[in-house]
C-alpha cells in the first residue's frame, strides 16, 4: 500500500475542516433565523468566507441540510452498532439511552432539528433527505430492538417490531419539543423515567 | 336575567367566527411559508379580507400564534377535564389516547405545531406564549395522572410527577415529528403500541 502523499492529506484535511466550519455556521443562521431566513450571504458571513468558497462546497442550503442530517444519521449508525457489539444489547441501550436523552435536550440541537423537520412539512427536497435518513435509522434500530426480542424468546412479526420502533423514536424526539417548551424540566430525573419506558417498551407483547 | 338583544349577539358572533376565519388563513400561511415568510399581506389575502380587518382583531403575527396556542390549550383543559370526569380516570385515559395520538399525526396540525415551537426556540415572545401555555397543560396533566396513581396506591412526590408527565408529553409531542419524517407510519397500531407504554408509565415505581 501507498501512503497518501502528504500534501493531498494535507489538502483533503483542510477541505473537510472546511466544509465542518460552514455547516457550523449554517447551524446557527438555520436555528437564528429559520431556514428561510438564512441566506447564503449571511452563512458566508458567519463563517468567515466568501459565498464563492461556500458554493465550492454545497450547491444551495438543502445540500448544506443533507450534510447536517448526513452527521445526526452517522451518529446513530456508531451508537447503534456500538449496541449490538455490546454482551448484553438491552442493557447497552438502556444504559446508553441516558446520553441520547441528554443530546435531545441540548436546546440549541433541539431548535435545529426542529427547523429541519418544520421546514420538511414544506420542502419536498428537504422532506425526502429526512425521510430517507429516517428510513435508515428505522432500519437500523429495528435490527436492534429485533436482537432483543428475540433473545427474550419474542416472536413478533416485522411489523411489530416497526410499531415498537416508532414509539421508541417518538419519546426522543419529543423530547426536542420539551426542550423548548420546558427548558427547566430535570434533565437527570426525565432521562431516568425515559429509561423505565424504555425497558419496559421492550418488554411489550408481541 | 336579561336575555342578550339579538343585534349584539349576531355581531358577536359574526366576531367570533371573523377570527377564526383569520387563524385559518394564518395556520395555512404559517405551515406553508414558515411563521417568517408568512406576511399579514399574505394572511389577510388567504383570509379574503383587508390587512385592516386583520389588525382590527391581531396586532401582529405574535397575537394570532398567541391565540393559535390558546385554543390547543383549551382542547387540552376540556379533555383532562372530562378524564378526570370518568369513573375510571386510568382507563378513560388510555381509551382517549388513541384520539391524541391521531391528532398528534395530522401532517396540517403537526406542521403547524412545529413551526411554532421552532419559532419559540429563536422568539423570546412566542417563547413566552409558548412555555406559559405549556406550565398550565402540565398542571393539568399532573393532577390527572396523580389522581390515577394515588388510586393505585402509589405516594409519589410532586416531583415524581412531574417527570411522568415529561414522559408522556414527550411521547405525544414526538408523534409531530414522526409523522414527517415517517408519513408512511401505520397509525393504528403505533397507537396501541403508544396505549401500551402510557399503561405501563402509569405503573413506574414511585
Amino acid at each position: 500500500m501507498k501512503l497518501p502523499d502528504a500534501s493531498a492529506s494535507t489538502d483533503a484535511s483542510r477541505a473537510t475542516a472546511r466544509r465542518q466550519q460552514i455547516l457550523h455556521a449554517a447551524a446557527q443562521c438555520f436555528r437564528e433565523h429559520g431556514f428561510h431566513g438564512a441566506s447564503i450571504a449571511q452563512i458566508s458571513k458567519t463563517a468567515g468566507m466568501s459565498p464563492g468558497h461556500i458554493y465550492h462546497y454545497f450547491d444551495n442550503k438543502e445540500a448544506i441540510i443533507a450534510a447536517i442530517v448526513a452527521q445526526d444519521l452517522e451518529s446513530l449508525l456508531t451508537l447503534t452498532a456500538e449496541l449490538r457489539a455490546a454482551c448484553n444489547v438491552r442493557a447497552a441501550l438502556i444504559e446508553r439511552a441516558a446520553e441520547g436523552v441528554a443530546d435531545q435536550l441540548d436546546p440549541a440541537g433541539a431548535a435545529l432539528k426542529l427547523e429541519i423537520v418544520a421546514e420538511a412539512a414544506r420542502n419536498p427536497r428537504v422532506a425526502q433527505i429526512v425521510r430517507e435518513a429516517d428510513a435508515t435509522c428505522r432500519r437500523e434500530l429495528a435490527i436492534t430492538i429485533g436482537e432483543i426480542r428475540r433473545a427474550a424468546g419474542h416472536q413478533d412479526t416485522p411489523a411489530a417490531i416497526e410499531h415498537m420502533v416508532e414509539v421508541l423514536a417518538s419519546l426522543f424526539e419529543g423530547l426536542l419539543v420539551r426542550t423548548i417548551r420546558n427548558p427547566g424540566l430535570d434533565r437527570a430525573r426525565v432521562a431516568q423515567r425515559i429509561q423505565i419506558a424504555i425497558d419496559d417498551l421492550l418488554d411489550q407483547p408481541d
